[in-house]
């Protein structure tokens, strides 16, 4: 970032966001990184360009998508899905659930923590662009 | 886990841990791994010993104290101290009070989102364990 940003500019890159995760057991958990995938997956339509948007390659999508199928009682992802466009992949029912409950959980979690967190930024030194 | 060990025990394992992170901005950053750290450090007295304890080499060790000494108003972390012993490392009061709002913030969240994130690991499948 340039110098000479005005200090609002830098406050507000200052924001505090706020990162869940769910550890199920020993195995199975639910992360950003996931949920953002699950997200790019019904807005894309496809696995490959949902891992692309992301950065992600088309391994490491697939990986992910076979862990959450294989984790929850249902698959969350329907790999056959797509209709005319053919190849494509869409969210089931259980994929949009669990979408729904861990972004609800990001919002209910940063309500019941803003004072906190809050408090902790208020705690940051100048070197992390505070005022 | 052996096979064979009651379906108690295996929901038991099945608790679902939260982990919370808090980036702020785009370089400090707050998660379960430095507030650990932070804790063990207040328990042991020593850098080095709070890094054996969680299998962190010494250097991570140093180097997430510093990141943390350097991202915060004031340093989490006083290398310095130890008094009789020598060498010793302990938290400063700006030290306890980021590790006793994190520590918080995992209440807090916990409690805020106890019915989605049972709602969640009640769509686990057979395969992680549950009954």
């Amino acid at each position: 970032m340039k110098r000479g940003m005005t200090r609002r500019i830098q406050h507000a890159s200052q924001t505090a966001r706020l990162r869940i995760r769910i550890v199920f057991g020993d195995a199975a958990m639910l992360g950003p990184g996931k949920a953002d995938l699950l997200e790019a997956i019904r807005d894309t339509g496809s696995i490959a360009a949902a891992g692309r948007s992301m950065g992600m390659s088309y391994k490491r999508a697939w990986m992910l998508v076979e862990a959450l199928n294989s984790a929850f009682r249902a698959p969350l992802v329907d790999a056959a899905r797509g209709g005319a466009k053919g190849g494509g992949a869409g969210l089931t029912q259980t994929g949009h659930e669990v979408l729904a409950h861990y972004r609800s959980l990001e919002v209910i979690m940063a309500e019941a923590g803003a004072d906190r967190i809050e408090a902790l930024r208020a705690m940051l030194g100048d070197m992390s662009g505070r005022k």
